[in-house]
């Protein structure tokens, strides 16, 4: 067997490009002036596909930039600067945005170690009740990602029970949704269902990772939680001025299935790169992806030739393990390309130095492609 | 006469789409996967042009996603929590972004009073050396726009000057280059000439209201003030993830002479304006045009029923003057309609109630279109 | 006549130290151990004692160590990150406190030139409502201080119409009282009247500058507002562990008429002062002293010989006008020396080289003393 | 046997008044006027004595109100807004100042749990270096407390391997120094010996809890560390004006073996009731105190009616284990009174109703008492 020819990117799903309806429509949005800062038609429209995506006519709907802008500004509308989040250890908040959040918001978070990125009632009660006044930040916010950032999904009921359990005590429950149409996908449910009916009081839509150029969305489903809102957006630089643009993606994503077909999708290729990666020996699939993300288990001299072959981060080197997601754009062929990559450079037999550091051995698959 | 039909937007430059070649360059990037965050060879290419374009090959060029993020991200750089920022009263950081400077970076904005929206060596110096140590904050930065709020432009002298007594001061020199280009274009010289030899050491480098969907840059012409840059970018949430597709928009615009091109078009749509409205009676327009503004006195009973007719902004309603801005994508018939319908709503003749409210004048308006 | 001994500072009334009172309610305070942070009998009765003081008896009254963490939690009790403060320009945290204000609230402030630092209903009638959404901050506070930093002290009338304009329009009226007790001395009539009853929503009141070693406190007038005080006290570092200090020289200074009787002093003794200065030739006093400050012109070839002979800053050196205060421990003896000194350093037929750099001079007066 | 009056509380080390020569060297100071805000003898005098305890003459100290705001201030000095601070999860700063060093600095706590309150070079080694540059924040800080919040005291060597560790990776040393006193009289050691020679960089000193009314030290070892520190003291609102006294204090402590005879009284009375609680049948100490606090278990219902009886906090109150502490104050007779109380109310013999509420044992106690 041969290394195939360097294929597409199982990085993230935000390695993909656009999809072209999306494309089509911004190009359809392209014509003469319209009213800067979402005054337009377009952003009419695609707040009202929001609203009725989550069965929340009265819901605030912001659009903004990027996700981790997104969730600031979510945040911030709900957050005293001594105040603190609730989070699982995993959260992308808590890991990948820089501490955006403590850092425009103030407010601190009181991560969680979980077993499988998401929180559980028992694992936040402990938190809820701060008992020494003003010496403390005062819980807020129980934050969870759905999809979580290890590619779990929570049922409905467990939002439900996070829901619960967070207002007696005063909280608001925020789902950080950049991949919340995957979960959607996954369970079989609705947006509605999802979020509005299961007791979320604010979460953040992603448009990104769902096939749009750019452009996340703020919904504050519950409209007493929307009065810095807006303020909140623009101070965080989240107020985009051809605001249009993203609202016509959204439309486009929104107006038919466009978004649920997409995640599907997306979940559908993980489903079957686990499949392939199933015959791989070297490559251990560590349980059946839930969403878009497939974590194996390689061998930790196979990660570096990997990555050098078709890029993507370390996930946990000390264990040896490795995040391939798919996305809209994924394709069976890439699928294919993909795991027969994988096949052969972590096979022992195929690399006369298989301890060889990573320069080396990247230098030996150069030669084979 | 009678008013024509509803036309286009003068209201900003930022009413207009993008330009077909920006979208096409979109298009043409939207293949396979990329690398995320910058990591791809969209981005090295735009940062290339930029470099080039500014004659500094050292420069730190970093792409966000809008100008507010890209003032904000420039100055995070280059300012301590203690330090402050020497700005003209009028300037877009002071008066128009929500204090995201003051929010972000906790520098304090000293703004000074100008006639024309320009900083002078006169009007700073005062302002330079804080003589009480820490009671107060200490200037690091000088802001100028350029083109500025109100339309002027800042001559390579008049920059160099101030240039040179911020340095002598230990401070730095920023520009706002939302609008650069139309400054260029006015100038008749290069963003080399007009940043880099005149002294500037940072700036932000405007692609939206030159053409763009989305998408400014931070030029960090000294590589020595760079070391914070790349963190603040990701705090702010101005890191895009798709970022190809910001660096493709810059490469369309600045691999010819797009940028310029639009800006010289916007300039003379607003020479044109200019000169169309020196013949309507009731119109005053206020100084030749230096760039892509019209500033102009009219009746103030007729503000209400042109913004009803054709959306702008109030300026500066006790002096009842109106701005007017022309963009890349006005055209000579936009202009000629739009004088014709500023001296049909501004003509007393025409109007039997010249002092009745907007109200009731934006009826009599639509009866007559 | 001959140069007096270096006296007495009238730099500020914060050269002064404490009075002997308040050191021995310290010294009765020390006694046993007491709960920390403010759950101590002593600040009990202090809180008392103030809110009695300003007829307040739901008052929140929080103590902090000094004026600018006072300043600052009161503000921060009111404020979103994306409002602003209207004050004059002259204002104590607008220009000495290296904006404090912005940095922890976030929030802006909208300095207002004024004659003799006192705000009025028209000088911020322009800025109450902004037109323009979340690009601007909101105005929310209105804040003013009395005694000012001019040395000017507003009336009863004059504060009751600031009030009722900035609640007409949904502010709040605050005061940095750091020389409240000087501004009821002058005007004779309550803290109560001067606060409560003119509609004042929130003040500081000043205690290190009317005879403590330190302290200063925060009353929220209206309780409503209280919600964040105690969490913005202990986040800005403002909460003493060891509280029953404080709160001991507070009951000491308000258990009788100790605060008016200082107060009073201190404004009697600036009278004195601008008296004996009237007979001064080359000294101009600028105006009546309203409450502990003088302002004088002096010759400015003499102002670096006074600072050298007895400190104090530079107040405006283009107009070569210097500020000098009295305190509750100045004395006649103290006023008339100065007063002397003043005499023979602004005296140019006492100098041969009227012209000469301070060096020289002090080197001069040196030889005189 | 009967229940001993209401004692001293054991509550922590900052229920305890001031030293008498404290106040005495406050009275001292209350002397004529005095240049505010350290330009002062006093202060002069006092920063040199702390630069000969650290044998640090080119140290910047800074004194503050207190000893959240030196932490912040010593933090501010060294941190950039994306940088981070690994400290044990148990650290004051990380749990008991309302997230005061998040909030002023913007950094974040890398929270690390430990067993014994003490950060290990095995412990931090894995979060120094973090892999993906902007998207993470950059460590920047090691941040240990001396004496720890468990009651732990650092060896030379276990701070010194800390700091090579630190050192090699650009990280700087920090120590909260609250109770540095008493670890170093536990070390039979010098200030010099146990910060400056091991290696730290920058700490906080605390005065407060060492016999002080108020007043705390920013020390920076290093004095390049010291660019921002006045400003950022300012900036806090920890700038006293009336700086003498502070100094006076810190100089009384300071100028022969008051500091250390002060800690070392306070860590032999710790010795003591340990020693004394050890006859107690139901007290558990849990480990020899190593400074001066004693960690003890009592029987779970006996906390509310001890507390009830001598003020002291919850613990851990799933664990039953409680926290006292002794001071430079405490004395043999309010340990045998405390201790007897102790045994008097966790004596399960001595109550009818072990298990009764607080409210009814607290009822019986009054009785006895």
């Amino acid at each position: 067997m041969r290394l195939p020819a360097p294929v597409h990117s199982f990085a993230s799903d935000n390695v993909a490009g656009a999809h072209p309806a999306v494309l089509e429509a911004i190009a359809a949005a392209n014509t003469g002036t319209a009213a800067p800062y979402g005054a337009d038609p377009w952003t009419a429209r695609a707040v009202g596909r929001v609203r009725e995506l989550f069965g929340a006519p009265a819901a605030e709907v912001l659009f903004t930039y990027g996700g981790t802008g997104a969730n600031v500004v979510a945040l911030q509308s709900v957050l005293e600067p001594y105040e603190a989040v609730i989070c699982p250890a995993t959260a992308h908040i808590n890991t990948d945005e820089c501490a955006a959040t403590e850092r425009f918001t103030g407010a601190k978070l009181l991560d969680v170690v979980t077993a499988d990125g998401k929180l559980t009632p028992d694992l936040i009660a402990p938190l809820l009740d701060p008992a020494r006044g003003e010496h403390n930040v005062r819980p807020a916010v129980v934050a969870i990602s759905q999809v979580t950032e290890l590619g779990t999904v929570y049922t409905l009921d467990e939002i439900a029970a996070l829901a619960e359990l967070a207002h007696a005590h005063g909280l608001v429950l925020f789902v950080d949704g950049a991949r919340l149409s995957n979960a959607a996908a996954r369970l079989g449910c609705s947006p509605a269902q999802l979020a509005t009916h299961a007791g979320v009081d604010l979460l953040t839509l992603g448009g990104t990772k769902n096939g749009l150029l750019y452009g996340d969305a703020v919904v504050l489903l519950r409209p007493d939680l929307a009065r810095r809102a807006r303020y909140a957006r623009k101070q965080a630089g989240q107020l985009a001025s051809k605001m249009r643009f993203i609202a016509a993606q959204f439309d486009a994503l929104l107006a038919g299935d466009l978004w649920l077909n997409n995640a599907r999708h997306a979940n559908t290729m993980a489903a079957k790169l686990a499949a392939a990666l199933g015959h791989v020996p070297a490559a251990d699939v560590l349980h059946a992806p839930q969403a878009n993300s497939v974590f194996v288990r390689v061998p930790s001299w196979s990660i570096a030739p990997l990555q050098d072959w078709s890029f993507f981060w370390t996930w946990d080197s000390s264990a040896s393990t490795v995040r391939w997601m798919t996305s809209f754009a994924t394709t069976d062929d890439d699928v294919s390309r993909f795991a027969a990559g994988v096949e052969h450079l972590t096979d022992p037999a195929a690399h006369s130095h298989p301890k060889a550091d990573a320069g080396e051995v990247a230098g030996a698959q150069k030669a084979h492609s």
